[in-house]
C-alpha cells in the first residue's frame, strides 16, 4: 500500500478494534489526573500566564514542586495578594539556586517549604526535580528523613544527593512497575528557544515504557505530550472538545519517521513519511472523531492540541 | 578521535582558519541586513511583541509583506495612533484571507496596499508570502503587472496564480545565482507549537545553497537561523555580544546528527553526538570568544541565540 490522506467531515464517529491500540489517553486526564495520589504539578522558571487556571491545577495535582527560579515565578504569580501566597505553598523547591532570588529563598524557608540545593552542573533544574519527584513518591524513607533532619540541606548532599540517591532507588535491576506518576510541568515552552527544545527532549526520555511517568507540558496555547508507538487511542468528552480543543499538530521531532495510520483526525493520513527538513508535517489538523481519535506512529512523536485556556477552568474541579 | 567536551573561561580570542569554514555570517546583519535592497520583513499572525524595536526593523528592511493574519497584527500594533498606523503601510498582504479581519482588509486596500488572495489550501500563508517575496525581487514584470492592473486581484489567477507564477520563472533548470534575500520574519515563534515547528521546518526547507533566502526568526527572546553543514564562522562585535546576547542551543531538529567541531562557545564540543531523544543538546551555553566563534556540524541544525531585545534597538538604524 501506498502513502494515503483523507479529508473528513468536521465531526465523524469512529469505532477502533481494540487489538489496534496499546496505549489510552484521557486528554483531559493530563490536566486533571484521575488518579490524583501520584500525581504532580512541576512549576518552572517562566512567567505563569496560565492565571485563569492556574490555581485549578494546584488542587488538581497532589504534589507541587518548584524548580529553581520557579519558585520566584509561583512568588510573583501573587504579588498585592499576601494571604493568596502564604496559602498556595510549594512542597519543595529544588535547583541548583542561580535563579531564586535571596528574598523568596527566604520568604519560602520562614514559611516551612523544604528547599533541597542541588549543585550539580551535570543535570539540568529540570532533571533534578523529576528525581525528587520519583523519590519522593517511592521511597518513603525520603519522606521521614526530611521530616525529621535538624541539619543543612534536610542532610541531603548538596552537590548530587539528589541524583544519587535516585539512582540507588532505581537501579537497572531494580525498575519498579508501580503505577505511572501524572506530571504536568508550566513554564516548559513559552521561554527561550533552547529551552523549549530541552523541554522537548524530556517528553522523549521520559517515553520509554519503563518510565515512572506520564509527562506533558501546558502553555497558553497548548497541551503537549507524547504518543509512542504501538497505536494510541485518544479519548475525551464531546463536551470538552466542543469547549476548549482547537488545532493539533505530529510533530517528529527526533528525525523523519512515519504515521502508520491516523482515524478521526480532520486529515486523516496512512503510511505517511513525515519530517522537519521536508516541512511535511502535519500541523493545523484538528479533531473530526466525535469523542476519539486514533493515532499510530512508526516512532513516537510530540503532539501538540490546542487549548482555550480561558475556557479550561471549569473543566478542573 | 573521540567525542570531546571542553569548558571554557568566559572571554577568548580565537582564531579560525578560513579553509576550515565555507558560511560567514555577522549575527547583526540578521537583523539589520548590510544590503538592504533585497531584505525583506515577514509579518506571520502572531502578536507583535517586540514594540521596543518593530519600527527599527520596518526601517532596516526593504520590502514588508504581511501574511494574511499578520495584518491584524500590524493594524492592532498601532491602536489608538491613527497617524503612525497610516505611516506605516506594508507592499503586500497575501493569504487565503481566512484570518484577516473585514475591517483590516478594508483599511488597507483603502490605503492603497497591495492584497493579493490565494486561496489554495495546498500551501500554508507563510509559504505564499515567500513564493511572492521572491517573485518580487527577480521578475519587474511582476510589479510592472501589478502596479497597472485594474482588474481583481491585480490580474492574480485567485487560486494558485502566485505559486505558478513563481514556477515558471524558478523551474529546476533556472535556477538564480544571485544576491540571497535576507529575511526577517516575526511572529512565527511565539504561537501554537504546530505553528512554530511549521516555521523550523521552513529553516531547512531554504538552507539548500540555491535557495534565494538567508531566513532568521526573530522573538521576543530569541534570534533564530541555520547553520548549514560545511563551518559557519559567526561574527559580532564585542559590544553587540556584551549588550544584547545572552544564552544560545544549537538544536538538532530533523533526526540525531553531530556537531563535529565548535570553537568559541562557553562549552566548545568535538565529534560530539547530539539528538532530541537522547536528550544531549547543546543548551544553555553562549559565546566565550571575544568576537565570533566557529560552529561545524555534519548535517545543518538549527541555532538559537538569546536576545535581550530591549536593548537591541539601538544597533538598529
Amino acid at each position: 500500500m501506498s502513502e494515503w490522506c483523507k479529508e473528513n467531515d468536521e465531526r465523524i464517529s469512529i469505532t477502533i478494534d481494540p487489538s489496534k491500540y496499546s496505549h489510552r489517553f484521557d486528554l483531559k486526564g493530563f490536566i486533571k489526573p484521575a488518579s490524583k495520589s501520584r500525581s504532580a504539578l512541576l512549576i518552572l522558571n517562566q512567567k505563569i500566564n496560565i492565571p485563569s487556571v492556574f490555581l485549578k491545577l494546584w488542587a488538581a495535582f497532589k504534589l507541587k514542586v518548584c524548580a529553581d527560579g520557579g519558585a520566584n515565578r509561583l512568588y510573583e504569580f501573587f504579588h498585592g495578594n499576601e494571604a493568596a501566597r502564604a496559602c498556595y505553598l510549594p512542597d519543595y523547591i529544588i535547583g541548583d539556586f542561580d535563579s531564586l532570588k535571596p528574598e523568596v529563598e527566604q520568604y519560602y524557608r520562614n514559611a516551612g517549604v523544604i528547599l533541597i540545593k542541588q549543585r550539580s552542573q551535570f543535570s539540568t533544574d529540570f532533571t533534578k526535580a523529576l528525581h525528587l519527584i520519583s523519590i519522593h513518591f517511592n521511597d518513603s524513607g525520603f519522606t521521614t528523613q526530611i521530616s525529621q533532619s535538624r541539619q543543612e540541606n534536610h542532610s541531603i548532599e548538596i552537590n548530587s544527593g539528589i541524583h544519587d540517591w535516585f539512582n540507588r532507588i532505581f537501579s537497572a535491576n531494580n525498575q519498579r512497575e508501580s503505577e505511572k506518576i501524572s506530571l504536568l510541568a508550566v513554564g516548559a515552552i513559552d521561554g527561550r528557544f533552547d529551552q523549549t527544545m530541552h523541554s522537548i527532549t524530556q517528553l522523549y526520555k521520559l517515553s520509554s515504557s519503563g518510565s515512572q511517568f506520564r509527562l506533558s507540558y501546558l502553555s497558553a496555547t497548548d497541551l503537549i505530550f507524547f504518543v509512542p508507538s504501538g497505536g494510541v487511542l485518544l479519548e475525551y468528552s464531546t463536551d470538552f472538545r466542543e469547549k476548549c480543543i482547537g488545532n493539533c499538530g505530529l510533530l517528529p521531532l527526533n528525525g523523519p519517521t512515519e504515521i502508520l495510520e491516523t482515524a478521526g483526525l480532520k486529515w486523516d493520513v496512512g503510511l505517511w513519511e513525515t519530517s522537519v527538513a521536508s516541512g511535511k508535517l502535519s500541523s493545523s489538523n484538528r479533531f473530526a472523531g466525535i469523542d476519539k481519535c486514533y493515532i499510530n506512529v512508526k516512532d513516537g512523536i510530540v503532539m501538540n492540541v490546542e487549548i482555550y485556556i480561558d475556557r479550561l477552568a471549569e473543566y478542573i474541579r
